[in-house]
């Protein structure tokens, strides 16, 4: 008798500058590796491999874009030990549009239907479909599954649901869809294993891209994020929702195409465009210096506690508030200043708890509890992707 | 001795389908009489003028434009007892760019200074300097005073000015104004002489336009209005803020012109895309048999609650909530469905107090004070406008 051979599901999380991924065993979802790619599109890019949280391998070849990347990751996987034994690939799409709000296996007729999409997402769409593509040819007959970052949020109510726009729009998909909807999942999977029993539950996560998310027994009924990722929170280029007469002013006074309108609120805005920086861990070490750097960050822990607020008054209360992200899981002095002015809301942060990066990061007497707990979206593709290709399997 | 002739100081208040104006005796601020002229622009448009709550004088004329309206209110004052007795005119004026936060005496300089910064509000900006023009030929060597709608939000601090976009655009005066300004400053003194004493203040004047204040030590601190009167809550017909990607896909997908998109998001938006109707009280009446006027004030509610906790949040708590404007003065309806969902920042209406339109509406327990004020912009245009010319009088 052979022993069976263990396959594996690959995760795959690409963004504007960056390829992630992770190997996961299949049953166990045990991780074996992983990897990424950063800073896509810059000199110094290259892509390392890590095992049991030590690099392995890393290739530094200044990747030009993320097609060049792909295929560097496409060519380690086929020179590796696990060419022959994977099982899936699951993907992280930002959007799929009004009608694909769940995770699906990815055919034909899909990718058709995701391009008639594009224009909801025309920053990132187009990327992701050539990667799945891409990784379609180089694995003929593996079969891949789409997990999409606007599944979390697919039960808000109208009124969170719709803009007050003419109904032709709604129509052509113009809805608010929320984003980082693998990462909202994957903390209440953690609060749920937890048995943590509340029913008014915020997540803020807080990266380079940032959005929150109101889950009220269960289901998401707001997230800050909209139609596309530059909407609520300002964030490290984008500058999060804006009275449109601002836009009408960049177009009319400022005479900008739609592409430089388009370039310039993704990219040019936000912490960038206040202070010349958009990470916030470098503004943090400027700001006793830089009186830019600490406007930066003090509109960006003033528009986060805002946005608590807004999300409060839509679920009645709250009882639960989750930091995550890469700034929410790691900033002690962003979660202080958030939380500072919220007593009114019942939030009492424990100084040293906070300092420590503890789990539980708020004080005895806190009516609200507060986590910072560190976001995993490869493991949730990987589950979505097992648990989609079991059911095809069950299926044919 | 001849008895001293009584003078009158005439505050005018135009908007963009309207003009109401007032006459008040100066020094005391009696009213005298009042008039407007609604729908501007309508076949049935009329002047009408009002005398110890009476009309004493309707004249129908299917105004085309305000221009028209502005001549038969010239005409009227003209051809009454008040022609020789006028001491002054007080306008209310949308804005006055970066530099005019503070009433003033309108000289050739700042009609100039306004023009320069017509982009900031053109739709609104360039009709109230032709009005004051036409009352400035009318009425040669009468002082006029300009009240600007931006004023009471001039000290908010840096994180709540300016917007995440390059710096070069606030150097050309994109910053986050806010209106309603004479609104919220009569509500403001009407509470100071009733000696009330709260540090933590949220106005909330919602009338087909509609914007909320958070005062904080009588300072206003945050407005939802930010550079033009489309931003902040949704509105009759305004969109209210918007994720920015929203606007680049009317851009992209919906092809439309700068100028298209202007008339959609001021005129064709809001309440109105959703219900195609846009006036409050007229939805009330409709929403038990049409679902989609329904849809519009849940959402109208649904946004109004949660910009009441972004802003208790930007002032770190609330300890008095004031209801005024069209809507906020006279529906009970809206002001429990808005109040409803906000016990966990203690507010409890009196479901009697709020059904007869008393001031206070809050439950004896309640730990916010709840209050519905009529508001009087027009009076304010009178007391800043006599203030000025005194201090003028007594430079010269």
């Amino acid at each position: 008798m052979t022993e069976k051979q263990t396959s594996y599901i690959l995760s795959i999380n690409c963004g504007s500058s960056s390829l992630k991924f992770s190997l996961y065993q299949s049953g166990s979802l045990l991780q074996e590796c992983s990897g990424n790619v950063d800073t896509i599109g810059s000199t110094g890019s290259s892509l390392t491999i890590y095992k049991d949280g030590k690099s392995v391998l890393q290739q530094s070849s200044g990747f030009k874009n993320l097609d060049g990347a792909v295929k560097a990751v496409i060519n380690w996987l086929k020179t590796s030990e696990y060419k022959n034994s994977l099982l899936a690939i699951g993907h992280r799409l930002v959007q799929g549009g009004p009608d694909h709000r769940e995770p699906e296996l990815i055919t034909d007729e899909l990718i058709n239907n995701l391009q008639a999409f594009v224009y909801l997402a025309p920053n990132h769409l187009p990327d992701e479909v050539r990667t799945i593509k891409t990784f379609g040819r180089a694995f003929p007959g593996l079969q891949q599954v789409a997990c999409f970052d606007t599944a979390f949020h697919r039960n808000m109510p109208d009124e969170a649901k719709y803009y007050p726009l003419p109904a032709k729009y709604r129509e052509q998909g113009l809805l608010h869809y929320g984003f980082h909807g693998l990462s909202y999942e994957y903390i209440m999977h953690q609060i749920d294993r937890k048995h943590i029993k509340v029913s008014k539950i915020i997540i803020a996560h807080l990266g380079n891209g940032a959005s929150m998310a109101a889950v009220k027994n269960g289901i998401c009924i707001e997230t800050t994020m909209g139609l596309s990722p530059i909407g609520g929170l300002v964030m490290g280029t984008r500058s999060g929702d804006l009275d449109p007469g601002v836009i009408l002013f960049l177009l009319k006074q400022g005479k900008l195409t739609t592409a430089q309108l388009d370039k310039l609120l993704s990219k040019e805005s936000g912490l960038k465009a206040i202070a010349g920086k958009s990470d916030v861990q470098e503004l943090l070490q400027l700001e006793a210096e830089d009186p830019k750097a600490r406007v930066a960050i003090t509109v960006f822990c003033y528009q986060a506690r805002k946005f608590i607020g807004s999300l409060t008054a839509a679920m009645g209360g709250m009882d639960m508030l989750v930091f995550t992200g890469g700034i929410g899981e790691n900033s002690e002095i962003i979660r202080e200043r958030i939380c500072g002015e919220l007593g009114f809301l019942g939030v009492n942060l424990d100084k040293k708890s906070n300092h420590d990066n503890k789990e539980n990061i708020s004080s005895a007497t806190s009516r609200v509890k507060v986590l910072a707990m560190k976001t995993n979206e490869e493991v949730m593709i990987a589950q979505h992707t097992q648990t989609i290709i079991k059911h095809q399997t069950h299926e044919n």
